[in-house]
């Protein structure tokens, strides 16, 4: 099954991170930052609005978009408003 | 009965799934995700809006648009701008 | 009296109908549903908006609108957007 | 005194009305419905929006525009926007 | 000193009036009723917008605009929108 | 340190100002109104909406903008629109 | 790793400052004022509206935009239209 956003809609594989705290534990970085990074998969047909392409690694606020699981993986389909850096 | 949608809307014919547990007990897919998907059975008058098509298979927000009966079975009238993706 | 509806409004004769739930008890359809069809007696002016006629049957939002009774029957006042569909 | 209403507004003379309960007791309309009529006596300078003209009885939202006393008598200065329907 | 409104702002001088109630109390106008009336003594540089001048009799929504005291006399600063009409 | 305004704002040096009561008490004005006054000390680079300039005394709502300290003296960074009139 | 901003955002390096009070306490500033300052490090892509560039010192609201972590090091993506003044 291939995903194809509309519009002004980006695909993003969500980054599973981690973080060990000065103690050493590891808590995953989503409990840490109000912002999540993931990988672009797909974007929409909307060229115009649409600044990212399929494997550019974005920073985006964590609450933006809406989930959904694509054969197992966590995604995101997010607006490009809503991506709030490409990281390099 | 034919329903024709208005300007940007586009019916779409819910799609009933389900899903396996790791225990094996089956729960619908709507009780899982924010998501949910159907096939669009007509579409609007807005052309320059509307870019799905009838038979295509789309994915939108579970609590968009406006739930409607058609001859037993479960539509959905929503707005294009709510449809998230194209499954292909 | 004649009620001629404003710029991109329609005068919508609220269509009454009925459902037989399983056990045969029979439900008015505005205790079932978000939405309710009716009959367009009038359409305002703002013609480049209004895409409905006289004698559509046209579904929308139940709680769309603002109700009148014109000579004892139930009419609705609704803007050409919260028109969900023609029924056809 | 004369009221000239501003820009897109409408001056609207209230009209009272009453109806009878099957039981004969009188109520007055506006306990009845969420609409209420009454008659324009003035318009405002904004020609392109307002589509009434003096004289024209016209149906307005009972929660709309700003009630004012002039001689004695209730009057509403009302947007052309929240006029529903002209009474003929 | 000399009040000068900014673009589309009006400064109107708060007319005091009084009404005489059926047992003769007299009670401030502003108890009354949800509009007040003022004169206009100042008008800002939005000509476009601005339809009142200076000498204008004027009925403005009482809760709109920023009251000021001027050498001791209330005055308004209102946008010429919250307006609702001429007093003539 | 010069603090350069962005855009459609302006910083203004509030003024301290004090107001006798009947009784001689003095109360600091900004506890009277819902107004106060200020210095134009420095302009945006929105030359189309900014309609002050630096020396001019202004009027403001006492809630709008949002207030710094700069070497010790209260200031205030506002948009244009939200001040009030100018005092000559 | 380089944050390159989307759209109209610019990165931010927050600037830490402390302040002592009358009694030689020290408390950060953010405990002090509304406002931030900090070190443009990166800016978005669109020209038009960012008037800010890489070197400015930048004054914003305390509570806009989104904070990340980058290198161990406290930044901030905030939109232009976020950003109250430039520090020279």
């Amino acid at each position: 099954m291939k995903v194809k956003p509309c519009g002004d809609r980006v695909l993003v594989k969500i980054q599973e991170s981690e973080a060990k705290t000065a103690g050493g534990i590891i808590i995953p970085q989503t409990a840490q930052e109000k912002t999540q990074t993931g990988l672009v998969v797909a974007v929409g047909t909307d060229k115009d609005v649409i600044k990212v392409k399929e494997g550019d690694k974005v920073m985006y606020d964590k609450y933006a978009g809406t989930q959904v699981k694509i054969e197992g993986t966590e995604h995101l389909i997010v607006k490009m408003s809503d991506i709030l850096a490409i990281l390099e």
